[in-house]
């Protein structure tokens, strides 16, 4: 089946993650989506650069228009930002039949009515994944994963600049204005930081997750705007010696007389999970009144994450123009003639780190024993603990953690282990992951 | 437009939940959906208790194949569990050309490779959201929410019972079958828990994610499977004065040889956020070659949570049904004419708790002026914190947390404690979300 043909509007960092992973992933990506997706042109004012980076993989211009006019092309990725340019750029795509996808909420906060009613009228697709917690696929959750529900309220960590900063003052007691220096040396914040530390960055995506969680239209024109410019050391650490941490929430609540719909630092109860998602990480909560709450969490920005967002959309729009409406998406995520047949791996060949737990006699040897046999296996050890002995008795317990290895050669190690006359039983293993 | 009609097999926990969630929100449903999703008839064995739940809504059978052959049900819901009865009832309202959503992971997991090519066959979908972390939207996000991604392994706490389990264990010091019977006694165990404390459900859940990350068959067979019960006080003790917390994982993951399928207790490190979900709750972490660390977080399991992932499946194949394939779902989850124009409520409407931090002379009846103003405007305190003044300084930060209230009464009563005389500067006001 023919390729789906992408024309790709701007080039920078999201633009270049995007081109790169659907290389990278082309084999894994025609297997879900039915058939090949390729940018097949791309516009950017920097053609050298442009080219530079597509190499001869796809044709360049800096004529964003003729890409929008192109009748090769299929969908319009939307990357260039900002809301006046891009918005004309969209309108004529949606206007010319072409599906759109972006990344901009900015452009969706404030002018999403106007695109999508057009969009509708022209029998187009506008997909929006990225414009909205990264990689997260909370656009799709929201829209498709919660429709059983009354949504009571959501609350999300949704600017990851913000996120960084009130970390890094909680963590190492900075400043606010050394925190954001730091940020922008680290590329975490813009030279000008203002949509995100002014709430604005925040504020375009609590708005556009509130339209799909409640059913209504675009309104950043009423949301309540605040950032974090104004918080200092003395807040941070008072909040915490009370049991709560600062984040910059967006938060939609569903009241009997409408809907709240603000941005502003927020105290949360530690012990709350979403009040440890430290860093440039986002996530957002969700109060179903059928699922209760559930969260979703993950890089609210980057090349990659967000080019993951894109990418879903494209599959989406292609697994709609390629299927039959009935099979627009496949059982098992992959079209049922792709499946991979390679084997599952036994157990001995699987890999992890471990924790052991020995019971042995407190005389001396008995470590040099122990490690010798594992060094025999190649297995080194993290950590090692040894226990006081309890009162009155002549054996004690050992704690090791491992580095990574086979199953099967910490199995041969702990049998030889248990076979030393100064192991008491059984030696307690369980394995280990730094889900790292 | 006509009704979708929905055939229920099973009206038990799960069962009453869907139908109660989808006469609940049956107006938001219908809102998302583009038409009404009705539960027609109803087989159970108990066809008293079946009729009670269901009053005159439904019709009800004892006859589970009379509802798999009725010309007029369009989707089947199998919430009878097992794998034998089951199995027949689903391929043959396959057959029969319906579409199927059902919760039965362990039917997937076994008998998932058949009952799939027999869909395909016959060009209908069978939908299994609930069958993994109850209403967490994992199957979606994992089909299509992260297709850009080669999946690069995938980590769940997907046993709520284990979870449960382990976490009391840890907090109480109680020993496993202790726990074991507190959890029978709360209903988060069954009377035979075998299936969940020994790694078999878990088992069955993450050979169903596994088929999808990678794009395999289901090979239950293949999955090396071990449960908690063998968890000892001492282990999680010890693990925990390392820095680790126990939980019972389900792990997948791609090696160049194959791929990894297994469950059993791992240590975790307990900065790691998934080694903080604690109780019935379940999570699971995906790190994809892209996106890299993603996280989703819920109840996976209960009544109305399950029925979030079976009405959400509904809502799927009825938008499939009714909406020609370029607007399957729309742009903002609800049908474009089915938005509300309730109002975004001003922000001195907004109802929360706040955090106040003053600067007052260190002198008597201070405390009782600002009190005095707060309970004028009926606001009550949750906390108060007078620090101890810095040396040589005459003045002190009173820290207060209150209850709930509107932002208009916090602000007038700011603005007339701000009027004393003993008061310096300006107080700073943060808001607070419980997020409960």
């Amino acid at each position: 089946m023919k390729p789906i043909n992408v024309g790709l509007l701007g080039i920078g960092t999201v633009g270049s993650g995007t081109f790169r992973v659907l290389q990278r992933n082309s084999e894994e990506i025609s297997r879900r989506a039915g058939r090949a997706i390729r940018i097949s042109v791309v516009a950017d004012k920097d053609t050298a650069r442009a080219q530079a980076i597509v190499g001869d993989a796809a044709r360049v211009t800096a004529d964003a228009l003729e890409v929008v006019n192109d009748p090769q092309i299929d969908i319009v990725v939307e990357l260039i930002g900002g809301y006046t340019v891009s918005k004309e750029l969209v309108l004529k795509a949606i206007a010319n039949g072409k599906h759109v996808v972006t990344a901009n909420k900015a452009l969706l906060a404030l002018h999403g009515n106007e695109i999508f009613a057009a969009a509708l009228k022209n029998g187009v697709t506008v997909a929006f994944e990225a414009a909205v917690g990264g990689g997260i696929p909370i656009i799709k959750s929201l829209r498709e994963g919660l429709t059983a529900n009354r949504i009571e309220w959501i609350a999300g960590i949704v600017n990851g600049t913000s996120n960084f900063i009130l970390s890094e003052m909680r963590a190492k007691g900075a400043a606010f204005d050394d925190v954001l220096q730091e940020a922008q040396r680290l590329g975490f914040a813009e030279a000008d930081p203002t949509f995100d530390i002014e709430g604005v960055d925040a504020a375009h995506k609590i708005t556009i997750m509130a339209a799909i969680c409640f059913g209504i239209p675009m309104q950043f024109s009423k949301a309540h705007v605040e950032g974090i410019t104004k918080l200092t050391q003395d807040d941070i650490r008072y909040a915490e010696e009370l049991g709560y941490r600062i984040k910059l929430l967006g938060i939609a609540k569903r009241k009997s007389a409408g809907f709240e719909l603000r941005v502003h630092p927020t105290l949360i109860p530690t012990r709350q999970l979403i009040a440890n998602v430290e860093g440039v990480m986002n996530a957002v909560l969700v109060k179903g009144d059928a699922v209760g709450q559930t969260m979703y969490y993950g890089a609210g920005a980057g090349a990659e994450p967000t080019a993951s967002a894109v990418v879903a959309d494209l599959v989406d729009v292609a697994r709609m123009l390629t299927a039959d409406p009935e099979h627009r998406v496949p059982h098992l995520a992959f079209q049922a003639d792709q499946l991979s047949n390679a084997p599952i791996l036994p157990m001995g060949e699987v890999e992890t780190s471990y924790y052991l737990r020995l019971r042995v006699a407190d005389k001396a040897g008995v470590l040099a024993d122990i490690t010798r046999i594992l060094a025999d296996q190649g297995i080194s050890i993290e950590a090692l603990v040894q226990k006081e002995p309890h009162a009155g008795e002549e054996q004690v317990d050992i704690i090791m953690l491992t580095h990574l290895t086979r199953e099967k050669k910490i199995d041969a190690a702990i049998r030889r282990i248990e076979g030393l006359p100064v192991i008491s039983g059984k030696i307690t293993r369980i394995r280990m992951e730094a889900l790292q």
